[in-house]
Order: C-alpha cells, then sequence, then structure tokens
C-alpha cells in the first residue's frame, strides 16, 4: 500500500464522517445493534479466520491469548456494543448557551470529532469496540491493528461497513489500514489533513513512536504507574483489602497499582500483615521496608515502572509530604489512592496529587469506564488535554460555537 | 542556552506549576492586579527597553508595529490584565458529581493543565496576556517570544516574577526562553517532560515547524480562511453590512473573512452593491463573478488563501449544497458565515458546516474571546481536540476525577 493509496482512503473516511455527523441518534444506535446480532449470527465463521490469524502466529506467549477469540469473547463483543448502543446520544447537547448584549444568541453544541485514528495491538475486539463508540459519538473510524491480527480485523470491519451501508449510511465510517506495515502506520500517523484525532493503544514503544512521528493531536493512552499511600490514620483491615485488591484483582491492566507507599507509623504493623495477605506477590522494598519484612530489596528503577505483574514496590515515608513527593517522582498522572481517616489528608492528597484520578479509600481499579458509568472507554488518557482518564462517548465530541444573530456586525 | 540548561530551567516551571495550581483566587487575582499596576508605575523604562529592541529592528514593515509599545499599548496591557483578575475563577468547580451504586461517591473538578508553553512571535503584550491568562487559570507560563523582542519580553517577565514572589508564590510560575534561537525553539517544543500544553501563535511557518517538531500535546491557533454565504433569501443591505463589516473592519485578523459565496438568484443585484460599498477592496471572481461585476480573475489559489488584507475572493454558487462543499474543501475549520431568511437554510448550514463556530446573520468578526465573554483568549483554536474556537480561561483547564469511598474494592 503506497501513501498515495493510504492518503486517497483516507480521503474517503474523512467524506464518511461528514455523512455519519448528522446521522440520526436512531441510525448509529441502529448500526451498533446490527453489528452485535451479525458477530453473533457469523461467529463461526469469524473464529474460523481467527484461527487462520492464529495458525499463522509465533508466539506462544500472552500475545497469543490477545489474539485468541473464543464463543464467549464474540459474546463478549456483541453485549459490549449493545451496551454502547443502549448509552444516551452524546451528541447535539447544547453545553451552554448566553444572549449577548449585542442580542447575538451564542450556543455551544456538542459535535463529533469528526475521523478518529485508532493504533492498536493485537486484541481483535478492540477493532469491534472502537468501532462502536466512534459509531455511536457519530465519528468515523480509522483502524490500524496489529499485522497478527490482520484476517480477524477485515472480518470484523467488514461486518461494520455491511452494517453501515445497510442503514444508509456510507461504509468507510469504519475502515482499516490495508498494509499492516510499520512503514504505513508511519504514514498513517501523518494523516494531517484525514485524522482530528489519534489515539494509541499500546505499550511504551507504540508511545514513543507517536511522539515521534505523530502530525496530527493525539490523546496518550495509559501507563499506569499508580500508587496506595496508607496513611497513619488508616484502617488497616481496610488498607490491606484495597492495596490487594489494586494490586492482584487484575495485574496487567494499567488502573493496577504498582507501588505501596506506607506511613512509618503503622509500617511495623502493616507490613507484616500485607505479606500474609498477599503471599504470592513479590514485594520489593526500600530499606525501611525491609527493616519490617523480608523483600527484595527494590532499586529506584523499581518505583518507576509499571511491573503488570505480581510484583509490588513498597517504600516508608515519614509524612503525606514525602508520599506526595514520591508520587510526583514516579507516577504517570494515572490514578493515585491514599487510604486515611484525617479529613484534612484525604482532602491534601485529592488537591496536591497531580493525576487523571485521586481516589480516598477505593481501589485504583475504579478507574475505567464501565466502572464510572461512562458505558465504555476507548482508553484511559494520561495527558491533559481534551480527556483526561476514562474517554466514553462523551470524550470523543467536540464543541461548536453556533451564534445567531439578525445583522449583528462589530 | 544548551538543551540541559532548558531542561532545567522546564523543572523549576514545572515545581512552579505545582505550587500555582493550589494557589487561592485571592493570591492569583493579587498577582495580575500587581502586574498592571507595575507595568503603569514603570511604564518608562518599559518603553525605554522596547526603544532598544527597536533600534535593532532592521525591517521597516508590519512587524515593527507589532514590536513596537506606546503609552496607549501598555495602559491596553494594564487594562486587559484588570480584566482578567476581575473574571470569575475557573478552578475547583464540580462539573458533575455521580453516587455510584456502590456508594463511590465520584465528581469530576476543574484544574489547571500545568505548564503552558506558548511560541509567539513580535508583540510583546503577547507576554503580559498570556501570562495574565496563565496565572489566572492557576497554570505556569512558560514562553518563547521571538528574538527581535527579547529585551522587552525579558524586561516584562521580571514584572510578572517580582509580582509572584511579592505575592509569595515561585517566580518560575512566569519564564521566558533565554535563548531565542531557532534551536532552542524546537528543543523547547520537545520538553515532554516539562510542558503539558503547547500553544503556538503565528504563522503558517510556525504551525508546520510545530507539527514537525513538537512532542508534546498542542492546540493549532488560528488558520482564519473564512467564508460568508449570501443566500438567495438573504436581507441584502443585511448581506452587504455584514460582509463589509466582516471583510474591511480589520482585514489582518483571522476572524476576517477571505471569500463571499454568493446564491446565483441575487449574484446580479448584491455584486454590484457589493463593489459599490466596499471600493477600496480588491475583489477576485470566478467567472460567474466577472458575468456581473468588473473583478480580477480568482485563480483556485485565490479561494484558499487567507489574504489578510483588502483583497476578497467572489464565487457565485447554485445552491446551498455547493456553498457548504466549497467551505468544506477551502475552508479552514475557523469561522463561518450564512446571511439568510430561510430558517431551513439556517438550520443545514449549523448542522452541516464543520468549523469552530457557525455563524447566522452575524459578522465572522465576532468569534473573538472578548466578543463571545470569555474575558480574553490565548488564542483560537482550529482544531477539534481540547478546545474549539477562542481559548479563554476555563479552556486553560482540564478536569481531575476526585473518587471518594469507604474502602470499596472491584
Amino acid at each position: 500500500m503506497t501513501t498515495e493509496q493510504l492518503r486517497e482512503q483516507g480521503r474517503r473516511v474523512r467524506a464518511a464522517a461528514s455523512v455519519l455527523a448528522t446521522a440520526s441518534d436512531q441510525a448509529r444506535r441502529g448500526v451498533l445493534e446490527a453489528v452485535a446480532n451479525a458477530l453473533e449470527a457469523r461467529r463461526d465463521d469469524l473464529l474460523a479466520v481467527n484461527a487462520l490469524d492464529l495458525a499463522r502466529y509465533d508466539d506462544a506467549g500472552a500475545g497469543r491469548d490477545r489474539l485468541l477469540l473464543s464463543d464467549a469473547r464474540v459474546a463478549s463483543m456483541a453485549s459490549a456494543l449493545r451496551d454502547v448502543a443502549a448509552a444516551p446520544d452524546p451528541l447535539f447537547e447544547v453545553v451552554d448557551h448566553q444572549v449577548r448584549p449585542n442580542g447575538l444568541d451564542v450556543a455551544r453544541v456538542r459535535v463529533p470529532l469528526g475521523v478518529i485514528g485508532v493504533v492498536y495491538e493485537n486484541r481483535p475486539n478492540v477493532t469491534s469496540d472502537v468501532a462502536g463508540l466512534c459509531v455511536r459519538s457519530g465519528n468515523a473510524a480509522y483502524l490500524r491493528g496489529s499485522a497478527s491480527a490482520q484476517a480477524t480485523n477485515e472480518f470484523i470491519v467488514e461486518l461494520w461497513r455491511e452494517a453501515l451501508v445497510a442503514a444508509q449510511l456510507p461504509a468507510d465510517a469504519v475502515a482499516l489500514v490495508a498494509d499492516p506495515s510499520h512503514e504505513a502506520a508511519v504514514a498513517f500517523m501523518q494523516l494531517d489533513d484525514v485524522l482530528d484525532c489519534l489515539i494509541p493503544r499500546g505499550g511504551p514503544s507504540l508511545i514513543a513512536a507517536m511522539r515521534e512521528h505523530a502530525r496530527v493531536p493525539y490523546v496518550l493512552d495509559g501507563d499506569g504507574n499508580c500508587h496506595v499511600y496508607v496513611d497513619a490514620s488508616a484502617d488497616l483491615e481496610m488498607a490491606l483489602a484495597i492495596v490487594a485488591n489494586a494490586k492482584t484483582s487484575r495485574p496487567g491492566v494499567c488502573n493496577a497499582a504498582e507501588t505501596v507507599l506506607v506511613h512509618e507509623a503503622i509500617a511495623a504493623t502493616f507490613l507484616p500483615a500485607l505479606v500474609e495477605r498477599i503471599p504470592e506477590v513479590e514485594l520489593r522494598g526500600d530499606a525501611a521496608t525491609l527493616e519490617f519484612v523480608d523483600a527484595t530489596p527494590a532499586s529506584d528503577e523499581d518505583f518507576a515502572r509499571e511491573f503488570l505483574d505480581l510484583i509490588l514496590a513498597s517504600k516508608v515515608v515519614s509524612s503525606l509530604d514525602e508520599a506526595i513527593e514520591h508520587v510526583a517522582r514516579y507516577g504517570t498522572g494515572h490514578s493515585e489512592a491514599i487510604v486515611t481517616s484525617d479529613q484534612a489528608n484525604a482532602d491534601a492528597w485529592v488537591r496536591r496529587v497531580d493525576a487523571a484520578a485521586v481516589l480516598v479509600n477505593a481501589s485504583t481499579r475504579f478507574i475505567d469506564g464501565g466502572e464510572l458509568g461512562l458505558g465504555g472507554e476507548v482508553g484511559i488518557s494520561t495527558q491533559k488535554l481534551h480527556a483526561r482518564g476514562p474517554m466514553g462517548l462523551r470524550e470523543l465530541t467536540c464543541l461548536k460555537w453556533v451564534v445567531r444573530g439578525e445583522g449583528q456586525i462589530r
């Protein structure tokens, strides 16, 4: 696929976006429902195509599991689409309205962003999930998946295109980059007359490629070096439950905790109890931690790492200030929790910690579009521009100024 | 200045931002008022420094006027700061709030972006205006002005730093890149651990440099190839007044109109009347325009250009659809106006034209932070991510999720 072919496809996607932007709530919702039905009706064909991708896939590790579709996973893709279809329409809401002294009627109205480009890795469910969020919010989805999942992705995208056409909407409102090469991905990130927003869903190397090559506005998704700070005033049983949940309920996701910060006043009680509570977790402790429990010595690097595994760094701090400074230094601005019974400390944490989400007496695992009631998410933004934290339907829109007058001039 | 010196300064600015983010409304407002007073008290010193910059400046053209400060311009800088100081605090507003079924209390609260980087050209008033908007909204302002204005900018920034220190806030909340070279500007755009948002205020070459070099999220400011479409049903006197105002009231700004689109049904009446109304404007017309008036033939390029001068392109269209398609092809997504008496056409324009602002029966010149009641603006965004149209205090903030529980785990 040449860059010119990519630009040509991009122009078609852009044209489709402008049609979709004015489609009715009912039409957009109907497309999601039709694709949910098609996923179920054509499940066996989809699994057969997925088997071809799997047969070509060399790696036996976690990547293979991410690539794999099953009956249950297809059912869950269909069900996710039905949830998003049922979510309230995010479009055409009048966000604010004023009449200026000169009589101008000024409103800001929620409209789609336009064309959303998403670069992602193995999981084929992302193809359907992202298309669903985009189409529901009136945006075209322009997708660049991984080479390993190309056949599966093509099959899923074809279901979308059929449903769009059946609804008399343009097929190109959901499109997949045909060439899964690195060169095509770089050219994709530079389609500045096509993409209104680029969302990378992947690891540090994808983020680095995005910073290096992108020529369009992007939202950075999800580095999550999340902390739980156990304050001197914490309810110890609550703190144990929260740290255990934040670390072990799903260690491979971005809202899992990677470091526990423990106030020195309670370290002697809390740390041994924690080791007893989560024996399956390897603790990597600073020198003070090692005074209370038997753990691997932590390097400075351990505090900066997202383990995404059953490993937890631990540091004993002498104050709330020290905990906040540690988070400012090592955190990635995702989700940061305090466990405390002290209202002033809770408020200081909320005010002073700079992150997409700050939590008091709750697990970091709640920072997720579904848990926060967004009805799905296209990613979790750790940048501050546009959207911060889970990006749902509303975060895929922008505001348009609408000014109505009777001949006013300036 | 080495890149390391720049990064070191950047770290100081970032540290200052985190202090400013929790400063009180009163403290932030007080800094603006103090700088307004200082600008007046030290006006003669400021003008003397500005005279040094002017003496070193070779170009006699428009750049010189933009560089020049005068009594009136300093007074206007002070007055702009007082206006922004008086605007309501944009921070700590609870934008939405819910209690989840599991009892979690979830809010989103407006907080500063952090460090705003601004790259701009000659006008030294931008130094003060931008610092004012940033400090009022709790953000650090990290500024890179033009080499020609360096001494003037340093003087103004010093007034800010003195006022910050007097308010017991860190001086580095307003900082100027000491080295005005192109190399330093490129290094500045790549300070990804310092800048939360980059705003370029300048022409196409600055925008191109930003797309090429920036490694941080940015907001693109203001290409304005704005159109006025005069519908078949337009009140002709209203249309003449709006086109004349949009073109001639200040031709050098981004919200000035660059093309008039005229429905064929009224072209024979409207175009001669327009030429008579604005004889000072050079009309560049398509073939159909030339049938009705004596004008320069327009090239395709003329429809794509932002003249920023007393030149207006003109095209006769056969329908609203053709007008909308022309805007989609040549517009830059800034401000697009229709003059019409037909409600359905007005609504179609509002719905279908994709731009930061769409106007019905009003001049494009109203799309400006002051005119829309934002109390100042840091720029006018023509991208869709984050902010679209004039960026005021609220557009310099982001939302932080605040989750409070009683031990909830997932």
